[in-house]
């Protein structure tokens, strides 16, 4: 529990108050807090939402717009807007909120929004737009807490207020010398605790994480994640302070970064919107679905070599689906744990010979227990012993190939640095089908004939 | 880049001054990052992390014990360690950080650690283990800064920076009245720019998210990345204040509830350890592969069932792979979009139906086109036209259940209260292989024979 939490009657609440005068609507907004406004969002018609966005504070207006979803596109919601209202409200944002809204947009939009903003936000703004989106550059705040590294204690503190009308949130203070090249940073707890006015040279503490703008997403979140840090600096070469990462964008990039791994892994394009319409999805999926169709007729190409030997033994093709599948589904298994256990941790060539090497005892256990069952099954229901022998070594085989394949491929592609989640369960499969067609038949054939 | 970064240089630097002196070991230590050595020990044999522990400052054995990783087991180090390091490293740790290594022993090594403890630090941590792990009582941290709503800011200051001789970390001062209730938040940066000797009851901010001890942990670590908060307080039903969860645990939350999605939907058990050995991986996966096996059966059933059609029309069981295939991979990845969209956000029952139609129709899609390419094959490679047709309507009525499936079963199982993760890809291929060999089969031997 919690004192906010939106339901449906939030949403039923709000839609009839839109029926009502501004007035009433404008006391039932008071009710909710900016991120609650923005989830309600979702659920709302453009036209609504344009309405309560102009009825609200401009301070409150650009909270709303910053937390919508990308997916719930802030970027057009703004562009809807009178530009004079749009001005107040991207002024009132934070760089790096305005600069990911307004990436979203075609070029003519973007200059027409920057186009009606101080020179100054502006050019800040341009500047964030030219780092790629998924680096340290493209998440940073330009907007922070910097003190000169030979204030005292006394004029620090002036100095951090002074900042800090224009800052709503911070956490640490980022220490610079003349030349703003980057010292260190303290915390306003120690700036306050300190005895005496002392110089903030003595209270700084230089050795901490830092970034470059061009650093991967994944990495700035590792590291905040690494040493629980509430914010980290972004320096240029010249160890020049650019701006500064927080936690919550970290949360966001975990969250993003989750999700194109589920979907990688299950073979769709990880740039696929979750809410996006069918055309997206399309797009987003056929080319994977056209490679496994590439695939499958290899598979299907094993089988049309043991012809003659299904049309002596009719029972063999129930039994292919049960040993292609088992397969299938158990190298789905290894792969998951093995790409999981990569993107948390950096394996040594020792741990990822072990990891194979668990995956392919699993891969015999498995086998082994689960083809018991189905020669059990064969010499009872269909009364063939050696039959059943040939599909046990078949799924005994093709387990331990799964688990070959559903560890090993990852570990390879990650070694030779390509994302291991691409080796979704579209190719791995591939490998247990071939194989678990090539054993069932060709032992069949062997063995039977 | 940053400062710090652990590569295979960093473990060998360790290994090889193991090899020396104590003296010459420390100094090689002190360039490490506390969280960097306790990353470095993933790669060290346990003699060699206990010799490390012993060298260094309970100050930072402590942190380096906090900071393992759940799957290194910190506990077992502990255990190892003389009763007197022992002590003094958990009386350093963060009642929380002490909380979640301990609950990992068995009960008489609790009794025993605990025994040597401080009585108030032994019935804190107690206390904590008597909460479930993945609730709000079970990440929080009994250790935060509290004042007096009564007190003035100068009384204030004095306070804090009292509590804060104790408490290393902390963003936000938490204000409760005399009787311990909670009445907000106030920051230390209000606090400071706060003009005259106002008192904190001028400067709290009442409204603000809280929950209760048994609230989810999946629920704090939303409302957490919603509210952009650092901090969350824990309150009783009293609203008396009992702790505080904080954004890094939020991060651990998410990874960790993010690893049991990916290897649920891919039929793992959730608790298996991503770095546990073979025997756990079989515990955790041979359950769903029995489970898989019966539904493999199923298949298995319809294809005896049309055996006389087979025995007619021997390329069929080539084409059967195919059909199968496709439409599991469809389903995987309908099941894998629909699945994340709903752990993200609330889907209203309007998005869910919406949801449906739009895998209805992208399975139609795909399935055309991708049934288009085989009819294709089948007329030119099989010069049979009309199994070309069969093939075609097969191939796109199966890829249409599996957009149905794929997304109807994880919608339907979160409204019954059931977690949609474990409509895995174990269960979702059942439908497609039933329908896809059912389809196939059904239409040959009406249209074919």
């Amino acid at each position: 529990m919690q004192s906010f939490d939106l339901d449906k009657t939030d949403v039923s609440k709000i839609k009839a108050a839109l029926g009502g005068s501004d007035e009433e609507l404008k006391v039932i907004l008071e009710e909710y807090h900016a991120s609650e406004i923005a989830i309600l969002f979702e659920s709302l018609a453009k036209e609504d939402k344009q309405r309560i966005i102009n009825l609200l504070s401009v301070e409150i207006a650009s909270e709303v717009i910053s937390e919508m979803h990308e997916e719930s596109h802030p970027e057009e919601l703004l562009l809807q807007l009178h530009p004079d209202k749009r001005t107040e409200i991207v002024e009132e944002l934070d760089y790096d909120d305005a600069t990911d809204i307004i990436s979203q947009l075609e070029e003519h939009e973007q200059k027409e929004i920057l186009g009606d903003l101080s020179e100054d936000d502006a050019s800040s703004i341009r500047n964030l737009l030219s780092y790629h989106e998924e680096t340290a550059g493209g998440l940073m705040n330009t907007e922070f807490i910097r003190i000169n590294l030979n204030l005292t204690k006394k004029d620090a503190i002036d100095e951090i207020i002074r900042q800090s009308e224009e800052i709503e949130e911070f956490y640490t203070v980022y220490v610079i010398d003349d030349e703003n090249t980057f010292q260190g940073i303290v915390s306003l707890k120690d700036i306050i605790k300190a005895k005496g006015n002392v110089k903030i040279t003595e209270l700084v503490k230089a050795e901490v994480a830092w970034v470059h703008p061009d650093t991967d997403q994944e990495e700035v979140a590792r590291l905040i994640s690494q040493y629980n840090i509430t914010s980290i600096p972004v320096l240029d070469n010249d160890m020049k302070l650019l701006g500064r990462v927080t936690f919550d964008d970290v949360i966001d990039v975990l969250e993003d970064e989750n999700t194109e791994d589920i979907l990688k892994i299950s073979g769709v394009s990880e740039d696929e919107e979750l809410s996006g319409n069918w055309v997206e999805a399309v797009k987003s999926r056929l080319p994977w679905l056209i490679l496994n169709l590439g695939t499958a007729f290899l598979a299907s190409g094993v089988i049309r070599h043991f012809e003659p030997t299904i049309k002596l033994i009719e029972v063999l093709p129930a039994y292919m689906t049960i040993i292609a599948g088992m397969g299938g589904n158990a190298a789905t298994q290894a792969l998951a744990v093995t790409v999981r256990r990569i993107s948390l941790y950096d394996l040594t060539d020792n741990q990822a010979y072990r990891t194979v090497l668990k995956e392919v005892t699993v891969g015999l256990i498995n086998g082994a227990v689960t083809g018991l069952i189905v020669f059990l099954f064969a010499v009872f229901f269909d009364s063939n012993p050696m039959l059943g022998l040939v599909i046990f070594l078949a799924m005994t085989g093709n387990l331990l190939i799964a688990g070959i394949t559903g560890a090993g491929i990852p570990l390879i592609l990650k070694r030779v640095g390509i994302d291991p989640a691409i080796a979704s369960s579209i190719i791995i499969t591939t490998f247990t089908d071939v194989f678990g067609f090539l054993l069932l038949l060709g032992l069949a054939s062997k063995l039977l004939l």
